[in-house]
C-alpha cells in the first residue's frame, strides 16, 4: 500500500459519514419529504418534494449536515403562484424547526434547522430539461440526476477532493470564497475518474482550459477554468472560480503529488493578531497600513463581496494614481466592512513634478506657462528633455487625507456607495488596533503571512 | 522707433566694444603677429601668424578680451615638426606675457595674458581646403574666411544674439555648457539676416531641423539642431548643443518677441544658498537630498563634464532600479566633483515584493519555491494574478547605503572611475551643508529654483 493509499484511508475515516449519521440524515430527509407532499395534498397543490445536493448523492462530508429539499411545482405554474404557495408550504414545515428564516436568492426560500441539520426548503419549477429552466435553482434537479447516474463508486474520491480543496481554502463557489463548488468537484471526479487523477490532470492545466464532458459547448467563456455543464451547454460550472484559487489548487496538487501528506486535508488554524504582534510586524516591515472602516450594507455576502472587491480595486487604483504605492490589499466584512492597504509610505513629499507640453508647441506652451507661473509653485517653469516641467504642491501628501476627501468619488457598488456616503473612517497604523474583532485579527494575521 | 529697436540701441551701447578697446586689441594683435613672423624668420621657419575668431571678425563682446592667434605651418610639415616648432615660437612670445601656461586640445598650445587680454597661441596646418584638415583647429582659418566674407553689416546682430544667449545661460559650445558657439551664432545671423529674424525663425524650429546654407550636406546627423558647416559639408556646427539648451533659447526667443525687454540680455545673478535657506527649502519640499562628493580628476572640463553627466545618468538609473524615485539631479565641479539627487524618499520599507513565474510553469515554480521558502522572507510564497509572489528583505533600504556599496559598479567614465575607486563620500540632507564652496551653494540655489 503506497503513501497516498494510506493517507486516503486515514482521511476517509475522518470525513466519510458513518452509518448513524447517514441513517439520521436519511430519516430526516424522508420525513420532511413525506410531510411536504402531505401538506401539498392537503392544500390541493400539484407539488413533489425531492432531496437534491450532496446529501442526495452520498458526497457530503461528515458533519456538514446540510440538506437541500426542493419543492417542485409544475412548469406551467406562474412565478407568483410558486413563490406564494412554495413559501407557504415551507413555512408550515418550518413551524417544527428549532429555528428558521426566510432567505432570498432568485426567489425566496426557507432556511431551517431540524435536529442539528441545516435544511434549505427551496421552491422550484419541474421543467422538462435544463434548457427550459425558469429560474436558476431549476437546474439543481438536473445536476442531481446527472451526478447520480455516474457517481457510483466515486463518492469517496469526491469526499477526498472536497476535503483537499478545504485544506487549500478554495472550497465553495460563493462570491466571497470564489472557489470550487460541490457540483464542480463531482464533475471533475467523473471526468478524470478519481481524486488522484484530478490532481495529476491539473499539472497540465493552463488558465482558460476547457473540460466539456458531453462535448456539447455552445458558448465561449472567458474564465480561468471552463467546465461546461453537462446539463446545460451554455453554462460554465466553474464561472465563480478565481484565477488565484485555481492556481492555489494547482500548486497544492503538485506539492501533494510530489510529497503526499495528510496535512493537505487540514484547514490551517489562524491565530488572531495581537496588538504586540502588529507593532512588531509593522516595525520590521517599515511600511504603512491604512484601513477604511464602515458599516457593511445589510445584503447577502454574494452581493456584498463583489462590491467590496470592486471597491478594493478602485481605491487601490486611486492610491496609485496619487503616487501612493500599494504593496498589498485585502477586504474583510462581518457587521463592519474593512478594507486594508499596505503602502510603501502613507506620506509623500509636499511637491510633485508636473510635465507640460513640448517646448515647440507654441499654443500649449503659452497656456502651460501662464497657468503654472503662479506664486505657489515650488519651482519656476523649466525645461527637461524638450518639455516644460514645473514643481507644484501635491494635492494630497498623505493617503489618509486623500481617502477622507476623495473616497466617495471612487467607483463603488450601489450598496457600498450608500454606506460610504453615510459614514466611514480612515485609520492609520496603530489606530487600526482599535478594531478588536477576533475574526478581523485573524484576517490581519493572514494578510501579513499570506 | 519700436521697442525692440530701442532695446537694441541700449544693449549695443553696453556690449559693443568702443574705439579705445578696439584700438588696443588691434594694436596688440598686430604687434604679436609681427613678432611671431619675425621669430619665424629668425628661426628659418616657413610660418605665418593670423588673427582668427571673433576678434578678427569684429563680433566680440566688449570686455571679452580674447585673442586667437594661429601660427600657420605649411601643410606638408609633420605633426611632430609643427608641435615642436609651434610651441617653441609660442613660448618665445609668451616670455613677455604677464603669465602663460601650456594647454592641450588636439595638440598643445599656449594660453598667455598680455595687457589684460587672454591670448591663445595655436599652431595649425595651412591646408588648401577644410576637407583636407590634419587637425581640428585647421578648420578655424576657413571659418574665419567664410564669416569675414559675409558678416559685413551684421556684426551688431551677432553681438546681440550672443548677449541674448548669455542671458539665457546657453552661450558656449564647451561640453560643460552644451550651448551655442560663436561661429554658430554668426552662421545663424548670416542665414536669417538679423538678430530678430533668428528669433522669429526659431518659432518654427523643431528638434532635428537642419540649416544648410551652402546646400552641400553629405551626412545625416542625429542632433537637436543641425547647422551644416559651410566650409565642411560633413560637419554639424551645433553638435554640442543639447536639446534643453536649444529649447531654452526657443522659449526665451518667443517670450522676448511677445514682450521685448532689456532684461533678457542680462545674466541672472545667483545668490548662494545659506544653511537656513537649505533647511527651510528641504522642510517645505519634504524630499530627501543625497550628494556624492569626490575629488575631481585633473582633466579639462570638456573631458570631465561628459563623464560627470554619464555618471549622473547611470547613478540615477541605479537609484530608480532600487526603487528610489529621483525627482531631480545635477552635477557641479571645481576641485571637488559633486552629484546631487533629490529623492522622493531616501528610505524605503525593509521588504520588497518579488514576483516569480506563472503557477503552471512547473519547473520554474519548483525553483522559485525552493529558493524563497527560506526563513528570512517576510511572507510565505503566495499567489497573485496567477503568479508566485514573495516578500523578501530589500537589499538596500536607504539610498546612502546603496550608493556606498554599489556606486563603483555603475557605468563610469575612465577618469571619474579612477577617482571614485580611490574615495568618495555620500552625504544626506543637512550633511550636504558641510560643503561650503560659494559656487556650489549657487549651484544648489539654481538646483531648487531652476
Amino acid at each position: 500500500m503506497n503513501n497516498i493509499d494510506s493517507i486516503r484511508i486515514s482521511i476517509l475515516s475522518r470525513i466519510k459519514p458513518h452509518d448513524p449519521e447517514k441513517q439520521k440524515l436519511s430519516a430526516l430527509a424522508e420525513s420532511l419529504i413525506r410531510r411536504i407532499n402531505a401538506i401539498g395534498r392537503d392544500m390541493g397543490l400539484d407539488i413533489k418534494a425531492i432531496l437534491v445536493g450532496s446529501s442526495a448523492r452520498r458526497t457530503w462530508l461528515s458533519g456538514e449536515h446540510d440538506l437541500d429539499i426542493f419543492i417542485i411545482f409544475p412548469p406551467e405554474a406562474s412565478r407568483e403562484y410558486l413563490e406564494k404557495n412554495g413559501l407557504s408550504v415551507a413555512r408550515k414545515i418550518a413551524e417544527e424547526a428549532q429555528r428558521s428564516e426566510e432567505r432570498y436568492a432568485e426567489h425566496p426560500y426557507i432556511n431551517a434547522v431540524f435536529d442539528g441539520f441545516e435544511v434549505d426548503l427551496v421552491p422550484a419549477f419541474g421543467v422538462a430539461s435544463a434548457a427550459e429552466i425558469k429560474s436558476a435553482v431549476d437546474r439543481t434537479p438536473f445536476h442531481n440526476e446527472y451526478v447520480l447516474s455516474r457517481i457510483k463508486g466515486l463518492e469517496d474520491d469526491v469526499l477526498l477532493l472536497k476535503q483537499f480543496l478545504k485544506g487549500c481554502g478554495v472550497y465553495g463557489s460563493d462570491l466571497k470564497t470564489q472557489g470550487f463548488s460541490g457540483y464542480l468537484v463531482e464533475l471533475l471526479v467523473i471526468n478524470y475518474g478519481s481524486f488522484v487523477h484530478v490532481l495529476e490532470a491539473s499539472r497540465e492545466w493552463r488558465p482558460g482550459m476547457k473540460i466539456d464532458i458531453e462535448k456539447h459547448a455552445t458558448e465561449v467563456h472567458n474564465d480561468p477554468l471552463v467546465v461546461v455543464d453537462p446539463t446545460d451547454p451554455a453554462r460554465n460550472v466553474s464561472a465563480a472560480l478565481s484565477i488565484d484559487n485555481l492556481c492555489i489548487f494547482m500548486d497544492k496538487a503538485r506539492e501533494f503529488l510530489n510529497a503526499p501528506d495528510a496535512s493537505y486535508f487540514s484547514v490551517r488554524a489562524v491565530v488572531p493578531l495581537e496588538d504586540s504582534d502588529f507593532k512588531n510586524i509593522m516595525e520590521a516591515r517599515g511600511t504603512s497600513l491604512i484601513a477604511i472602516e464602515f458599516t457593511a450594507p445589510d445584503v447577502v455576502e454574494d452581493v456584498l463581496f463583489p462590491q467590496l472587491h470592486k471597491m478594493e480595486d478602485s481605491v487601490g487604483e486611486m492610491l496609485e494614481r496619487y503616487d501612493f504605492r500599494v504593496y498589498n490589499s485585502g477586504v474583510w466584512a462581518e457587521k463592519k466592512a474593512i478594507l486594508v492597504y499596505e503602502l510603501e509610505s502613507a506620506a509623500l513629499p509636499a511637491l510633485k513634478k508636473h510635465a507640460g507640453p513640448q517646448v515647440w508647441m507654441e499654443e500649449h506652451a503659452a497656456a502651460f506657462k501662464s497657468r503654472y507661473s503662479g506664486s505657489n509653485a515650488f519651482s519656476s517653469v523649466y525645461i527637461r528633455n524638450g518639455k516644460y516641467m514645473v514643481e507644484i504642491p501635491r494635492k494630497y501628501a498623505t493617503a489618509k487625507k486623500l481617502l477622507e476627501i476623495e473616497l466617495p468619488k471612487c467607483g463603488l457598488g450601489k450598496h457600498v456607495a450608500l454606506c460610504i456616503k453615510k459614514e466611514y473612517h480612515v485609520l492609520e497604523n496603530e489606530q487600526i488596533l482599535e478594531i478588536r474583532e477576533k475574526k478581523f485579527r485573524e484576517f490581519l494575521r493572514k494578510f501579513f503571512t499570506k
